[in-house]
């Protein structure tokens, strides 16, 4: 079964607002095995709704419309269904009788326009709408289906997940894609890909890689009658993943890296602090997102200022004053690691300096240029960095690898 | 002159990332005069993306794809581009070359696949790319335009915002949409809406109200024959909101709050450092997102364990132990401000103490009670807040609280 979504407004190709209604409805569809090829965005005009709506049903077995249902002269979702399918309008008396009695409990007074809101297909039945005064129509004319839904989230939500979830149960063809997401760190798209290629081209289940900043995901998709037998498809792809990749596989699901990285320290009962000089928190911030952090994170320093680097850390102030080097500088993220590490009694020390630009800094280093260091009881490691991009995306990559840096020494010294 | 907008990617069908980066440009392409008549989301399927393509060509001027430009076998859109504008994929010996440099310079291994991001159809121009490997492709035959872009949200923007607009502006013609806007602290919606009520029924220029986490910001739009004269209707409306709000407006377009309080701070040659537990870093990750904000910002602790705020800050371990107070208390905050304001020898002192859940603390404080100070020379000033939310929404309105009671600290310092 083949789905298509129409979302309805102007609103929306004004960019107005995010289509996040298309984007729930995206992630319900494949729970029932309904394949979603399709997506139009059209504004409030009948015309092109119509057309939208004309192609839609020509190629989908079932067509989804989200907005356009309020009972002003711009809501012309009804027009364009009835006009599509070949249909015409008809006042339901039921639904503006309901709307009438919803207006006087509500002490609203009742306008004529409302009954627009009454008016459906004659192939429609209404979709009953405890929210709000629009109800959804279930369209059904020569094997084709059309769902109508309104676009407020507090009404479409609620419709999405209830009666549109009860049609698709009983009317979809059974199978469903289930998927499961593996979250790899340390390792480059291509380099990926190169080592799982094999799987790269299977059919079911599917893996399709996506690079995020640091981070390579791998989405794992199977086809089958139901969650456990998608389950059980995808659970030896994930171990032939896993065997290639080791290490690499910090998490699944929703697991972030620094979710990862806390769990590993707390389960060794070990601790982290940080000196964070180019990303001026950002590394304390990401950790601390994690609920019960506090368990493995001890807190750290922000040396933005060089001076601050040997006042609170005790780096070299011979480097950090010596034009050719200053404070983007191997030495200064070791000397910062092991400085916080000791100040902080923690376990591990982890440190980050560079250049995030826009301009080269006063030792003339370049723009992307950082370093980064995890000092630990005995050892210190530090990585350079030559980057492109936007201060934020250096920052932001620079977090990333630091987090992953850390994790491969803890996982190192396991071992 | 109608414009299309094609989303490529079967994640955007899945609902696994929103489309982002379409609303971005839908918001753009008003300001040239443009009409955006539709949208379509596409999976990576070359039919289906030729298809799509080829009607968006057929009844639109000008076509923008978003998406499927990355090296792998996934990503389609050169083939569906050169496919619906009959035309052939050419390997461009330049972007090639330009691809080898980056990836000897990122020390990457360079695998063959990755020429296909410098394929393009023969009618195609390079858009260059500073932030990605995929250049964007501005294709122009028989007097259609397709104009290629990344999907990464790092690439697209600034593309998008850069040479995008650039032939937006020379190639569109016709009434702009023009906008501004002002950006608001220390008001909430109802009290900003309460005192610019008579401007809010205006329709050109019009006046909305949009609520911020800590902020509000009123966008005001005018409908013009050109930027210019759109710019001459908005300003007396600013002005007129300026009067009324006063010191309440930090900035306009996007200025951000910390953007506006380093410039306050870099003009008075002050300089402020960050004692952080409840934020654990991200106050100064957000002051040092700014460009140049080394001219203001010093640096600052973590002081994520109560202990590390007596070590590092001085404050006071009766009230830290005591069973009844603990780290989330007044007192705790007024101290660390003043101490990291000593430390970092700064202007001024920003400390932030608080639970943002997801349980009580130690010492029973509950979830969204979050203290704030700012200390300076002579004085101190502490704020209580009860929010309600998630971790991460508490966490993001102390950030946004802070720098607003730190500006208006020193905003009453100067008069």
């Amino acid at each position: 079964m083949v789905a298509e979504i129409v979302s309805v407004g102007t609103e929306l190709l004004l960019g107005q607002i995010a289509d996040t209604n298309a984007q729930t409805l995206g992630k319900i569809l494949p729970e029932y095995g309904i394949e979603h090829k399709f997506r139009q965005t059209v504004g409030d005009n009948v015309q092109r709704l119509t057309d939208a709506l004309k192609l839609a049903v020509s190629r989908s077995d079932i067509v989804f419309t989200i907005g356009g249902l309020g009972p002003t002269a711009d809501d012309l979702t009804r027009e364009g269904i009835a006009a599509a399918l070949g249909d015409e309008l008809v006042l339901d008396e039921a639904i503006s009788a309901h709307l009438k009695h919803l207006f006087e409990v509500r002490k609203m007074q009742w306008l004529d326009m409302q009954n627009r809101q009454a008016m459906r297909p004659t192939c429609a039945t209404p979709i009953e709408n405890p929210n709000g005064t629009a109800p959804g129509l279930l369209c059904q004319k020569e094997g084709k289906v059309v769902i109508a839904m309104p676009g407020p989230k507090g009404e479409f939500g609620p419709m999405a997940n209830g009666p549109v979830r009860d049609f698709l149960l009983k009317h979809a063809g059974g199978e469903v894609i289930h998927s499961r997401l593996l979250r790899i760190c340390g390792l480059g798209e291509s380099t990926v890909e190169d080592k799982i290629r094999p799987l790269l081209d299977a059919t079911n289940p599917t893996v399709a890689p996506y690079a995020q900043v640091g981070e390579v995901h791998l989405r794992v998709t199977a086809k089958a009658p139901n969650v456990d037998l998608a389950e059980a498809m995808i659970e030896p792809v994930e171990m032939r993943i896993r065997s290639v990749l080791d290490d690499a596989v910090y998490g699944s699901g929703d697991t972030t890296l620094e979710k990862a990285l806390i769990d590993l320290l707390v389960g060794r009962k070990e601790t982290v602090a940080v000196a964070e000089s180019i990303t001026g928190g950002g590394v304390g911030a990401q950790l601390t997102a994690v609920a019960g952090s506090g368990d493995a994170f001890i807190g750290g320093v922000i040396t933005y200022q060089p001076e601050m680097k040997e006042k609170l850390l005790g780096v070299d102030s011979g480097i950090l004053s010596d034009p050719e080097r200053g404070p983007v500088d191997p030495q200064v993220a070791e000397q910062m690691a092991q400085g916080v590490r000791k100040l902080c009694n923690s376990t591990y020390g982890v440190s980050l300096t560079g250049n995030a630009g826009p301009a080269a800094d006063q030792g003339g280093k370049p723009v992307g240029l950082v370093y980064l260091a995890v000092a630990w009881d005995g050892g210190v490691e530090v990585q350079e960095y030559r980057w492109r991009g936007q201060r934020e995306d250096i920052r932001r990559r620079a977090s990333q690898f630091a987090l992953t840096l850390l994790r491969s020494v803890v996982l190192r010294r396991i071992q």
